[in-house]
């Protein structure tokens, strides 16, 4: 059988969960390669995919036979077939973050199962990458980087916000990415200040920051950076706060390893930030893999452990309202002893 | 009060509801204008914005005093104050179709609330367009005909589907539109044959029919519209089905109007393929507006009737497995007593 799919059985075994529903695509995608609309049913003994009499062909072109997946139409499978899916099985997993209430009771008179939470199971798995996911990662990371070295040479007074976005979108497309993993923020002067800003018409002037957040896909799989760099010159005010910013990444970097505490290493940051009289308004980081944010939420609120061959994003950042921002962010592969970012672009003060 | 809010407050009060939790982006957007995340609190008296500290200064500037909404800062707000909003209240209305699972549990608890379906009230009122949201849609339409008019110049003998999904989006940047509506579908040949084909690296060759879906955003507010056209010839045996699904277009172009009945609309076409031993396999179409699909979905279940200034995608088509697709779709204005197309580009075989 198809690994991902036998490891989750396995998951499943262990929190005494006898089958599972699942409909988000991205769970879909990971576990079967599918990226047609339907259902993917666990039953004690078999995988079927329920789609639509339109996916039938590019869904059998997908899966191979050591997949064990039953492909079907959902208008050949009877009420009865349904609910024989998980006879005598008294918890059927669901996905209660990605299922609305509406789908929920829906599945839950469809099926007529007892359904039960699975806390992210599948996103847990998703966490740790293995070899091939791991390389399409690095693939997205080392464009990432490329088109970082690129707007060095694009971006000069009077570009703004929008046509550097832009740029790098189109940066991405040209160079073998399947597109942007988000649309990336890039935020002049002020605009830094705000973690989460939109490309404006702001342009690009003297002695401003730049805080340019950007990243691709490759195969499917996300890269995740962010560096802030200057026009001509750097403000004094700016770099004892940079330094800071600077500081605490490479120092949360040392600590990102396995088994590190999540919650000890946004701790750090905080703790640093409040030292200085600042604050880290923003969580720390997050997973990077099929989606740009997903499982571990690095803050300080999280309780659990780094593992091997995680994917993360590293990115403290210090927002001054009305003034400016510096966030600097790394993806970053999670190993035994340590860790290694995967995105290299320079960090000491870029003034261009 | 804010227009958009005093309806939905009628509507609710019509069944009864005395609250309501909204936390989907879209329908926030349209009440209020907001584009940061956030949570909409409608209570008896008040209407409440609760987002997070680095939002609150993107959304005081969004909102004015005429739209009666104050906003806060999530961690400002007690655990007895968010009880006490819906003091009292027997009902509180929530979205079941974009709400998950797990936060339908998490605002139950949080607001202490009999949480009840509010059955798409939002959708169902943005399903009716306003005169400013008819001009935006429309200018998505004017875009979305100038760039087919530009296609059929730029596609030529040996142009892939990705090359040409790529020009409809360079087109639509750069000819004032914010974006896609969604990616678009350009499907050559007997990829045709499958309603949601992903751009491939198919190239265009003599005799070839070329599906386009394609749509953009202006405003916020998006088009939808499909033309088959042909290069170099139109083979003899397409020429029927091509006929059958314009007059299929045509005809229910001509029923569509206030009160006509969508169920009645959808099977006209359903009939005449079937009498043609065809079948309607993809639904005839759906509503129009903030998002490409949204209400009312057209098809031979929905047992309600269109009403005037609504916007919808009338889309019949026959698919061929392994030969090839025709649909032809435009975004339709619904009036009193007619409809207007607000796509207009060619329907007659068009021949590159």
């Amino acid at each position: 059988m198809n690994e991902k799919i036998r490891l989750l059985r396995e998951r499943l075994k262990s929190i005494n969960i006898e089958g599972m529903i699942i409909t988000n695509p991205v769970n879909i995608k990971y576990l079967t390669g599918i990226e047609n609309e339907g259902t993917l049913i666990i039953t004690r003994r078999e995988n079927v995919f329920l789609t639509y009499t339109m996916f039938l062909e590019s869904v059998k072109s997908t899966v191979t036979i050591n997949d064990e997946i039953i492909v079907a139409d959902f208008k050949d499978v009877s009420k009865e077939e349904c609910e024989n899916f998980f006879l005598f099985c008294d918890n059927v997993g669901f996905e209660e973050n990605y299922v609305t209430y509406k789908q929920y009771q829906y599945l839950k008179q469809k099926y007529k199962v007892n359904l039960v939470e699975t806390e992210n199971t599948i996103e847990k798995l998703r966490a740790v990458k293995d070899s091939e996911e791991i390389e399409n990662i690095k693939k997205a990371c080392e464009l990432t980087d490329k088109c970082f070295n690129y707007l060095l040479e694009y971006i000069k007074l009077g570009k703004t916000e929008k046509e550097i976005a832009f740029e790098i979108e189109m940066f991405f497309r040209k160079n073998g990415a399947d597109g942007l993993s988000f649309e990336p923020i890039v935020a002049i002067g002020e605009n830094s200040a705000n973690p989460h800003w939109k490309p404006s018409d702001r342009e690009v002037r003297m002695a401003d920051p730049i805080l340019i957040d950007m990243g691709c896909k490759y195969n499917g799989y996300c890269s995740d950076m962010t560096r802030t760099i200057f026009m001509g010159c750097i403000l004094e005010e700016i770099k004892p706060v940079y330094d800071l910013v600077l500081k605490n990444q490479l120092l949360t970097n040392k600590e990102i390893k396995e088994y590190a505490s999540i919650k000890t290493i946004s701790q750090i940051v905080e703790n640093d930030f409040k030292l200085n009289n600042y604050r880290l308004i923003h969580s720390l980081g997050h997973g990077i893999g099929m989606e740009t944010h997903e499982i571990p939420f690095i803050n300080s609120k999280n309780d659990t452990f780094l593992k091997d061959k995680m994917v993360i994003a590293n990115e403290p950042g210090i927002y001054i309202p009305g003034k400016y921002g510096i966030r600097i962010e790394d993806t970053i592969l999670v190993e035994k002893n340590s860790c290694t970012p995967l995105t290299n672009s320079p960090k000491n003060y870029v003034i261009i």
